[in-house]
């Protein structure tokens, strides 16, 4: 790990700076337009009573530099939960310098000590640099599974028998 | 809904055909070696004291046909929970009947009912069958996105920096 760089697990006060991160990665992304998420959503899901996911942060002496946050899904055939990562960012100035690899190193130490054998994540096909980065550590690449969605007015329609 | 077709959550003295399931599930995806899955896994992982997911069976009056297993993700730019449908599986011998699509119209009512705005899942990107039934419900395919997994001794590395 980087000498000067803290892994924690956020806390309330952080809800500003993490809602900074998910605009932000939605625009390296370029998928601004699907961020819905307010300061008050975010509490309400990483720090409500039952939250939904869960985020660690990578701080220095100058701040927060970026953010992992991930929650518990399950795997039928192992009959046993993993840990998947939904976001992953480092700001732009404060690349190259291991955090982002720092953020994984905790979240694999974090899934052992739960039990956990597996540690999940989705990466865009386009995006090579971060598909070299996760190869080098080890990550495989599932490329014959294909993400299917459905959501909204499809959603309520198919929940009608529509 | 085809009529004789009862969508009900299991219960633990379904663990057996649970099992069976997941079995026939993996053969069919060309899969067994990753069943590592008993009975008391099943149990534990759908029934325990802290479930890691849920599910559905499809019961006629022949016994029961088909199963889904779903647990909650969590989308960051929507900073809301969904549903991720881990495994649909009917029975090779009650397909055609609408089956599936009774599992999966449950499941998309209980999203609603919970708030969720989305049901995601995976798909072989050969099973051409699967991905147009699916389609023809309105989901849509996310063909840009890669699953990323590490897992066994791989991610024990990572955990300890190595």
């Amino acid at each position: 790990m980087p000498h000067n760089i803290t892994i924690r697990p956020a806390i309330p006060e952080d809800a500003g700076i993490i809602l900074t991160f998910i605009r932000d990665l939605a625009a390296y992304e370029k998928l601004s337009d699907q961020v819905q998420a307010t300061e008050e959503d975010v509490l309400c899901s990483l720090f409500g009573e039952k939250p939904d996911a869960e985020c660690l942060l990578a701080e220095d002496d100058e701040g927060v530099q970026g953010f992992a946050i991930y929650f518990h899904n399950f795997s039928t055939f192992l009959s046993r939960s993993g840990i998947y990562l939904e976001d992953l960012y480092v700001r732009p100035e404060a690349r190259g310098q291991g955090i982002g690899k720092s953020l994984l190193e905790k979240l694999a130490a974090i899934a052992i000590e739960r039990g956990c054998t597996r540690l999940e994540w989705a990466v865009l096909n386009w995006n090579q640099s971060a598909i070299g980065f996760y190869e080098s550590l080890g990550t495989k690449i599932l490329d014959d599974w294909r993400l299917c969605r459905i959501e909204g007015e499809k959603l309520s329609r198919l929940a009608e028998g529509n």
